[in-house]
């Protein structure tokens, strides 16, 4: 049989490198804090380079800190296939958001490098700079960073130029990183899904159809502070009555709607505050996410429609403002059947899905051909210290990797 | 005409009063910031005395730092006819609450030894302690006070002991404050309405018909925080919109209930509070008010009836938690119909209502017979550098309190 020939992931090597990378920014509880631009993002990148280097590639890092391992192709003029994500994680994180991508990603070449192999194509492995906050590295690449230096800037304040320098990217040579599809064929990112629709449906891997747009909105309603003990009912105009009104739309124009949008309220501030103080303002954000962009625009109209009748009925002047507008970026469908493909070679079963969350694939997917495979998230938990996939469930999703990369390189 | 003969306030001596104490603790917005305790209240304090003792008082404190002048009676034995209110204010406060219900006092006096007329009982003007904050002052001499210093510690971390100590009070002696019937006979407080009903209904005073029980409850909503891209919305228990159902109930409940309560969500935190993560808890305080014991009690019945409904149809935990739970304090009939005659030989118009704001009449009330006068705010302003009643109207109130405590002295 050729299956048995065929070259296979060492799951136990992953795993050992997954286990490895996690004791850097370990926390007491098991979380992992290895925020961008930290001493510990710098010591997991040095590790992953090693690796790379060990695993055959060469290794570069661009003007945005990407750091770009390269594993040399048979044929000339190819772009390359690659592949990647991220090692930084949120203030407590898991062990595979981002970091599975990666080290899957160097398993492959691995595997290859163990068996003499090289593909038509190069292939890349790419860790991609600050994918958990600004995204600076995915959109350098695909040349959708604004040249505004503030968008940028660390959560803890320090200047984008300080954080570059510290990966030896260089803020004013941005635009260098930038690249098309001449050099890069296509993508396939390999994820943990950060939600629970694998692990629910008992699936063991995720065809993604694309990464879902993602709209936000700052909203400001405007009442009028008073006595809560004084001012009578029908003399009030309550922020936070009409902001309640306006979250349960936001959740009924995502359970009431036909089609997968989520629509959230996360944040919501009153103020003055106080027990005793009839609320003057509110301030909210809304989060509304769609894999079309027609079917956003459309919530959208919905939504503000609504929000101008809550502002008659409440007596309230109720403002909107767009804060975040991300298009979808939708799968490409050879990608997917490949994916698909590779799932029926190995026996496993899958299922396709959008991705609700953002990934580095999301831009990269702005300039050329883009795939995401997921595997279950237990109980759809991420950003957190119990975050897991297991060991076999790592190393069958770099098998459809492996699997597909080995597709592409056929069909690209 | 008798009424010629009549004493009257001196409506220019009266507003001259309140501009001078004004001056102390003056904001540059035009408002006043004499916090209980500061250096302010202490120097306003002692203009007070200095009036009363020009009034002809004679002047002491108590344990809880109230000041107490007294204009002595002709006939022994009778306990005192009191009036009074407090000269603290909030952080930012106006220059009438509290204020004209001391000085109007100060000023029946002053008409009183102008005239010299010595009524049958004695004439108590109280400044109460700390109205605006803990009312330790009402509460002590109320006996309403619990023996916990820290219920009564400052906003600002100050143990009570020291901020008593700086009003020549004594918080290991706070129970020698405590009055009965005996010692005051009856007490009436005049006092801006802070809301508008009788601004909004043109009236001259208002005939208060007691002061609103006031049941406080902390609520926490325990949800499940989640990524907003990726949790669908059936998967998810979100305590926000949970919340926004509480928030609307709460109204509900005030404006669909025949009676003339008052309910509120002042206050309400989000946790984590954001925008991306599906909110995990809420914590939310209500407020709610009316002069029925019994209506209070069915009405917090039904609300709790309706907590569990939103609990058991969001999937959260909802736990309540009361803060604090304050009967109403009715005013005595025979002085509401003492202000009602007061007016009419005035010839002022006048309106029943509620206060649905706390006064140190709520406390004064448990012990002796009580009754409130209020004149109008316009438009309902009050905790505000533009609280505002006009001079004319200050010396309206005055008018009817002055009248009012001659009708009382022959009703006592």
């Amino acid at each position: 049989m050729t299956a048995s020939l065929a070259p296979k992931i060492n799951s136990e090597r992953l795993n050992q490198s997954i286990a490895d990378l996690a004791e850097i920014g370990r926390l007491p509880n098991g979380g992992i804090r290895r925020i961008s631009y930290s001493s510990e993002d710098l010591q997991a990148r040095q590790r992953v380079r090693d690796w790379m280097v060990e695993a055959g590639m060469t290794v570069r890092s661009d003007a945005a800190g990407n750091m770009i391992g390269t594993y040399a192709g048979r044929q000339a003029g190819l772009g390359a296939l690659a592949t990647g994500s991220h090692i930084d994680t949120v203030a407590v994180g898991g062990r595979y958001d981002g970091v599975l991508g990666v080290l899957a990603g160097i398993e492959v070449i691995r595997v290859l490098q163990d068996h003499a192999i090289r593909l038509l194509h190069p292939i890349e492995v790419i860790v991609f700079t600050d994918e958990e906050y600004s995204m600076i590295g995915c959109k350098a690449m695909a040349g959708t960073a604004v040249n505004d230096p503030e968008r940028y800037r660390h959560r803890d304040g320090t200047p984008i130029q300080t954080c570059l320098a510290r990966l030896d990217g260089d803020w004013s040579k941005l635009a260098t990183a930038q690249r098309d599809r001449s050099e890069i064929a296509a993508y396939v990112e390999l994820h943990v899904e950060q939600g629970g629709l694998l692990d629910g449906a008992g699936k063991q891997i995720g065809v993604v159809e694309g990464i879902v747009g993602q709209y936000r909105y700052a909203v400001t309603l405007i009442g009028r502070p008073n006595h809560a003990g004084t001012t009578p009912m029908n003399l009030r105009k309550d922020a936070l009555v009409a902001a309640a009104q306006v979250v349960l739309a936001v959740n009924a124009l995502a359970t009431q709607t036909v089609g997968e949008q989520v629509a959230t309220v996360g944040a919501l501030n009153v103020s003055p505050n106080a027990v005793n103080i009839v609320p003057g303002q509110v301030d909210l954000k809304i989060d509304i996410r769609a894999l079309s962009q027609a079917h956003l625009d459309q919530l959208v109209d919905t939504l503000k429609q609504q929000l101008a009748e809550i502002a008659t009925a409440t007596g309230t002047e109720i403002t909107i403002t767009p804060i975040l507008q991300a298009a979808p970026t939708l799968a490409e469908p050879k990608i997917q059947a490949a994916i698909v493909q590779a799932c029926q070679q190995l026996g496993l079963t899958y299922a396709h899905l959008p991705s609700g969350a953002g990934h580095d694939a999301q831009e990269i997917g702005h300039f050329t051909d883009m795939g995401m495979i997921f595997v279950p998230s237990l109980a759809g938990i991420s950003h957190a210290e119990d975050e897991y996939t297991s060991p076999e469930q790592c190393s069958q999703g770099a098998s459809v990797l492996l699997q597909t990369l080995l597709l592409l390189d056929a069909l690209y």
